[in-house]
């Protein structure tokens, strides 16, 4: 692995690329569309192949590269963390949650194929996303455990789910406590699973595991924090209220908020024996959107 | 391990000194009940420590037995597979699906918690048994590896998810193929994988996977008629309509079948190297409660 970037390093390229191995592994890995009972197989293809950033996977993979591994042992590890967080969209669309009726332009798989199958293929996707990260190469003994130990952790009680369950209790009325359980759990959680599930996969060590689970803490936040400032500027007043720092801070704290974590996790990536550039401007890009 | 069983057996207080360790190790997998969000980790504990025969995770420790290995390596395998199995029974409950009120007595979890929470408690076990599971004893390398591969096998698409969208799609008007294929996936493929893992977990061989595996077809074959059976004798007639066995056959046909059926499962315990006593008198315990 070459530390040294290559220059001129274009952040836009390096999405593409990455974006387009990302598909090519999501694809691969769900059923076939005619697998019995096809419904499924199809609403599964549908939330999974519906575009969407990809962000998660190739964070993973950037971290594998940061931590002087291959992105090639990380790609069941990046395609199990997007497989996880689309199985969390396709639920908290549903009725009994957002009750979003589309997502991306496309219907969500609720309004296209029906609550039930909607709930059914939320769960086929979670499950898949533990079968897949089972494939990973066993670069050292109890790597997989490792894995599967790290993603239940992120996407269970005490993160993903825990952060979704506080975020649907207090969307209305949030304190500045609730605004960072939320934001680590719902959010930060998962981004750090992506960048450490890289990291193991690709047999890094422990030091490098640490330094981009900070990135990724800061990374995720600060993701969050321009989301709630950009739907600020979108959002119809009649919408229902979703859970926003915006209820605790005003527009400019919350973006110096965002600047001042997007510096940390950038710091974060010091000392990694890696090629760090694409996380670095990845989190400068995403500054770029409020500012 | 004695390949002996002791004499005289009893199959009750087997079945009772099992399901106390299940007990035991389900009880210390949850999340404290102080765990925020509480709600979460309540609901969690409603749905798991509500009572239940705990088959499954039986059925997996007496394989890891009967397999010639130790029960003690397969706790972590019992605990997932049970875990799974809540899951599902949680999100089958929803209004979207079998909109369920009662389980065992109890209030189901979207009577008590609401929907939201029902939908994100079940999301959280399927995650917390994984997260288990990967905590099993790597006896050999890459055990955990093949121990999330097969559950997720069995609980995915293409076994427990697949066999409930064709249960709730064909309900009301099955053929026999869609028996057979519900039957297996929705019930068989969870008790198939239960046999397996404890198999795998305690280090036993290929041959004793697919023996066990043969007996678990077809006792979870046998346990669904028998569940169709007995729910013909109790359903008041303005319940909705359940997919039976049957819609497609007599009742002497269903308990010929059932008896057949548990007739193979024993012959399959032939030629295992561990005590296969609990597991037949199991097997053909299940019988006694339809002749």
């Amino acid at each position: 692995m070459n530390k040294s970037p290559t220059f001129p390093f274009s952040l836009e390229a390096y999405l593409a690329d990455r974006r387009r191995e990302v598909e090519k592994h999501l694809f691969a890995s769900l059923p076939a569309a005619e697998t019995r009972p096809a419904i499924l197989a199809e609403a599964m293809r549908h939330a999974v192949l519906s575009g969407g950033k990809r962000l998660r996977p190739i964070l993973c993979l950037a971290a594998a590269e940061a931590a002087g591994g291959s992105a090639a042992d990380a790609h069941c590890a990046a395609t199990a963390v997007e497989l996880l967080h689309t199985y969390t969209l396709v639920h908290d669309d549903l009725p009994c949650m957002d009750n979003d009726l589309l997502r991306r332009g496309q219907p969500t798989v609720h309004a296209k194929y029906g609550e039930a199958v909607a709930v059914l293929t939320g769960d086929a996707l979670q499950t898949l996303a533990f079968g897949i990260l089972a494939l990973s190469p066993e670069r050292r003994p109890g790597t997989v455990a490792r894995l599967v130990a790290e993603l239940a952790r992120a996407a269970g009680a005490a993160g993903v789910i825990g952060g979704q369950v506080e975020d649907i209790r207090f969307a209305s009325a949030p304190t500045r406590a609730v605004i960072d359980f939320v934001f680590q759990h719902k959010t930060a959680d998962l981004f750090k699973a992506a960048c450490r599930l890289g990291v193991i996969a690709a047999g890094g060590d422990d030091s490098a595991a640490e330094r981009l689970a900070h990135y990724a803490d800061g990374l995720g936040f600060a993701f969050q924090i321009i989301d709630d400032l950009l739907d600020a500027q979108e959002t119809a007043t009649d919408d229902p209220p979703e859970l926003s720092c915006l209820a605790v801070m005003s527009a400019d704290e919350a973006r110096d908020w965002a600047k001042s974590l997007t510096k940390q996790a950038v710091a974060a990536l010091d000392g990694l024996p890696g090629d760090t550039a694409p996380l670095a401007a990845l989190a400068d890009h995403l500054l770029t959107r409020i500012i």
